[in-house]
């Protein structure tokens, strides 16, 4: 049930357009865990410099994304039901990773939650928990 | 304190860069609740046909800002401090209607909630509550 | 399909013991809409005066609960799977209204938001939304 | 700033009578951790022999307050902003054990998650995440 890192962001760009306009990469994804890069963009910037909230937001649902990827060998099963961000502190205008984490893998609804922060900067800017429902025919 | 809506569009498009990307229209904006439109996107859809999630949060997000700023004639006070959206059914291939509705507006936090459907379509696609950090200096 | 009030609140009472133990009343409930009563308790408030936040949390889950009911005929068909309430002001020391309200109800997931109000008092104190997954087999 | 677990349970019990009424015990509380119990109850079980979800968010509320307390020395600074729990399993009919902990400890807001599993049992039976908001003044 293993998938090449290589697979799975070319998963996770074709399932999520936003994802491969912003070029998001997979750096991990293995046993329900993820993490994903959102590469620094001009146009993602708020005034200010910091990386707008539907960055982060659309970057933590693919992270997710790619997590239960991981536990269904790449076999898309489920569909974002809920996800709830609360902004930490405002992110440094760069790169930001994404930790994705599978807490619990149901039959008909899966919930985890993502750790988002700035590349190199320890102190996360956002944390996310998101609920998926199974699908009910494949997509 | 009232606000064209022209200027309000303009202010939510150069506020949040992917909202002027996506062309997101401001339809009404007052009192605290405010109406915004998201054009139909080829790249905004996800295989299957259905609007993106990371589209309708961004879209959410924006929504209530402007119900904000609404209230303050533009001017601009606070920032997302947490926004749970919770997916209802897929929306349709075309235009997004988002109302917003400020339920509390508050010295340090102001709170909301949004309701999203397809253009033309009653029965919500996604249903938002958000709530708002007061800024500690002005952006 | 409709069920008398009385009815409603034994089954709210029985189902959950603490809706029993506080004397919660049911004072409407039908069409995926109910409004709920949490009578004045010394023992529900916190030091300074207010209705403690387990409470309010309570009380909006059985109106959610009622709600539901009242689209099945009391037939009890799911169970709650996520419950997010965001305090707006502090509660009075008095009697608490709970109004509920079902958004959409599902097959599998149905979902629906709750104002909490101090009686008398039309400002919220409390805003919650409620997700409620169907039960694999009757409890 | 250290404080004995004696007087965390103390502070605990008579901020929250319900955490007093249910006889909720501090088995730790340290650096923005703590680990409370909830002792079983008859009367906190639904039909079915599950622990009820009032009670597992009232737990989860006081054990993100020892969280908090944690780092203050004792000294209340703050109130639930927000609560949202998500139920994973049905808890079994024994005590309920939760773990908080404190992601962000701001100025004006806090943010922290809390782990509920029945005692003896690793999986967790509900996640909950919590924001907390400054005091305006002392309680």
């Amino acid at each position: 049930m293993t998938i090449e890192l290589a697979e799975m962001q070319r998963l996770v760009r074709e399932g999520v357009p936003l994802a491969r306009a912003w070029g998001v990469e997979v750096l991990a994804a293995a046993d329900g865990e993820a993490t994903l890069r959102l590469p620094h963009h001009e146009d993602l910037l708020r005034p200010g410099g910091t990386v707008s909230g539907p960055a982060l937001m659309g970057l933590a649902d693919v992270a997710m994304w790619a997590a239960l990827l991981s536990l269904t060998g790449g076999k898309d099963e489920s569909l974002t039901s809920n996800l709830s961000i609360t902004f930490l502190r405002p992110p440094a205008p760069r790169a930001v990773i994404a930790e994705a984490r599978v807490i619990k893998k149901g039959r008909t609804l899966s919930y985890g939650e993502v750790l988002l922060h700035s590349e190199g900067e320890p102190a996360p800017c956002a944390h996310v928990t998101t609920s998926w429902a199974a699908l009910p025919r494949p997509r």
